[in-house]
């Protein structure tokens, strides 16, 4: 599929300049450009790039001179990643699901299946699962029991989504996303040592060694509309009421969201972060990979934290977090700063000892 | 199902009052509940909820006034999650599975298959594989070569046991749990850098670049009764012994065991955790939240890691830790303060500088 | 199948002595070894075991006394780990694959299929696919339309391959292991608070909530020969280049690499390690358990990072490293001794403020 420089352009808003009709068939890195090519050099530093590639048209900063780049056609992009992200949806080549529900695929007769769905090879939907219309159910997926997922989802291979789980629209799960496995609850008969470790800071006590009971999960999991969850990323169930997702959070890969947990509208949560059971996420807040949050914790509206950080206690709206334990990221670079100086610092003190010892005896 | 007050209490051996013929369908926070739930409440700060929900009978905290509560009925509580463990495990409504074998499971002719068990859709069964009385397979379920899984086994969606694994009874195992893969481990021909920064603490010396041999995995996984292995959490083969997990165990989600570790009995090791490989770990233990352990480590019974600690060494039975390098956590606490103060220190120490240099030039 | 101690030695191209016919069934611990065994005891710290097991041949030091060991056979390794890699691969049982392709696979039409390939049970091949000769795919695997995966490579159970990806000879993947996702990559339409956090290092300004607009992923992954990836792990597509990971290296469980990031040659990346985007390593670097890499970093060639290091700035060539953030280790382990004096060093300004301050207000 080949597009012009005016579709292009349109479907992004911006400005054109030069053959508005040139077409071109894909995107690629200035260096990399074809003449069938659409590059994308939305900064200065890629002129150079620009000249070594065989690119007809590109997608520029504001105020470049695409004539001088040698270019036949130019687009102008005020903000770089919104262009990316109006030329990738455009030129997205997919992975190449067929409509239809194909034969292999075991669909339960009680399961409500929408207006054009499409379900791949040896996926199985369960009793009574509804799926919205124009739905994309990749191959080897599960939609379990009772679960109901929006219009216009498109789930990658191999997704579990488990039973009564409720999902808005426009949900997207990259491969091996799981949706409503058992929270990780566990009791033992008698106050355990992990109990008293908690309550003392630091000292387990007299508990005697016990075994665990576990505490089912009755609820389920809910998600918004516009919500995304990474490869091999994990959603728990809840306990009693639901684990919730709220509209447009993005998780990416191998994330795991602990039972009970509630995550606002629009948040990030980065490459193997983890929420501990009960946490409770604002709206707008950013997760860095790696991050880890305590249970039980609130972390408010339009919080960063820096990849990493391990948020033991709760965060007030708008802060900017890191380290471990987290702290505000000014404070972090003050510590960090005196860290490095530490062993300096301790040479200091041995000196000054002798040099106030002897003033002190000389006195 | 609807259940009486009489039977919940009966099952939880606790005592009750008021109307003990009154039924409930679910359970449900307090504030949520409708007449047809039994809520939770098994501490005073759940009073006000109740007033707000509609309950007619509540789980309650021992010495409840209930009647004062607005409820006809109450169970009394002595241990709040106990009672979360007996009543959620009668209400779970389960994941649907069905008896019998799905027609389009893959059962290999030569598997032995107990009585009372449920494969479900797509699942295969491989050579000699044993599955034990009245187990449950999910969906999508593998089950290798001469694997052998107890009684009453649970497998949720997706799970997969390599070849050999040996499994006691009443095994769970949540979305994507990975039993069996191979263990990570590698040769160069001749000493590598790594080799040689372990050994020098931090230098790797002058090893020349090399490719990386394989050491294929002969072991096995070894799991004992009544363990549970959280969702895409991976258990490793042994390399000539096998990686073993004791009874009781449990292992949350995302949770990595590298080949020959040991994990003894009735520990939690909780979401994403990293056990390198050949970790020995007592009984009791908890680890938190991506706590990690460095190979070849022993951790003994009844240790307790915080979130996030990184145990680089050894730790005795019954020891408390935190940090990164793991410390013991009253140790953690105090460095902690003390980094916090650092800033200031440091300041104190260029005045005291100041202060002793003039006393010296002075004296 | 048996093996004689001559085959094996051979094999190995070590030295042999005593009855070279002897045969072995297994290798085993050597406390555990039977007589059908043969024992791995590869330093003299296991001379003790041999006598408690029933060996009769072994793989011993270089220079041990077989016969006063009460061995009938022995190999000596002159590098023990090498002797390892040798030993497993001729005695590996594998996972029971058969040969062909099974009946309930779905193959696309379009897809080609080398020689002498086996597709397990219940595996989908997409449209235009290409495997290579010898190649072996698990049961429920997924290989996506036009990807393509080279000569004798071996996928464990339930792998996924996305569209495009392009795979090199002699590939391995473990159960779960997610090639091709896609890139996590968004953009909101004004300037967010990340952004704003990033660029002043702790602020998130005044920007307003917003939601985020996807940047889809045009790139796909290409892999070297030789590679391994682990169980779980998942390694994203590029946004307009590819995601690419260099010939020779191997990933172990549950690691993440984000999109557009290139991995050289002989590369290892331990569990749970997370890159995340546009990241560069190096050749034959070494990555321990935990590593994070933050995003646009390079990591150069025959750097090894311990346990749980994160890495938030470029690191040259050779460096071994350690901390949260990075620091060499030796500067890593002054920081750590000077850490766990300060307590200590806390008191000794106290004292030396007062006592400066009396020598002060004496002078």
């Amino acid at each position: 599929m080949r597009f012009t420089i005016q579709q292009i352009a349109q479907s992004l808003g911006a400005e054109a300049a030069g053959d508005l009709e040139l077409t071109v068939a894909r995107a690629s890195e200035p260096g990399d450009a074809t003449a069938d090519d659409l590059a994308l050099a939305m900064s200065p530093k890629y002129a150079d790039e620009l000249g070594t590639g065989s690119a007809q048209a590109a997608i520029v900063w504001s105020g470049a001179d695409w004539k001088a780049l040698g270019l036949k056609a130019a687009i102008f992009a005020a903000r770089p990643r919104m262009a990316m992200a109006g030329v990738t949806v455009m030129m997205d080549a997919g992975q190449g699901e067929r409509q239809g529900i194909h034969p292999s695929a075991v669909v339960d007769p009680s399961a409500q299946i929408g207006e054009n769905v499409s379900i791949g090879p040896l996926s199985v939907i369960g009793a009574n699962a509804m799926i919205g219309d124009g739905s994309v159910i990749g191959p080897h997926c599960f939609v379990g029991m009772d679960a109901r997922l929006g219009a216009n989802a498109h789930l990658r291979e191999m997704v579990s989504i488990g039973a009564r789980a409720t999902i808005g629209d426009r949900f997207r799960a990259q491969p091996g996303a799981r949706i409503g496995s058992d929270g990780f609850s566990f009791v033992t008969p008698e106050v355990s040592g992990v109990e008293n470790a908690r309550k003392s800071m630091g000292d387990t006590g007299d508990a005697k060694a016990q075994s665990w009971l576990r505490i089912h999960s009755l609820g389920a999991v809910e998600i918004g509309d516009d919500v995304e969850i990474g490869a091999n990323s994990t959603i728990d169930n809840g306990t009693i009421r639901n684990t919730v997702i709220g509209s447009g959070t993005k998780l990416d890969n191998l994330v795991h969201v602990g039972h009970n947990s509630r995550i606002g509208r629009d948040c990030l949560l980065c490459g193997q972060v983890g929420l501990s059971g009960s946490v409770n996420i604002g709206n707008n807040t950013v997760l860095g990979g790696q991050v880890g949050v305590a249970d039980n914790l609130f972390v408010g509206d339009g919080v960063v934290a820096a990849g990493a950080t391990k948020i033991l206690s709760n965060v007030p709206a708008g802060r900017v977090m890191m380290g471990y334990p987290a702290v505000k990221m000014e404070t972090h670079t003050d510590i960090y700063k005196a860290q490095r100086r530490l062993p300096r610092i301790l040479r200091d003190v041995d000196a000054l000892k002798k040099a106030v010892s002897k003033l002190t005896s000389s006195d």
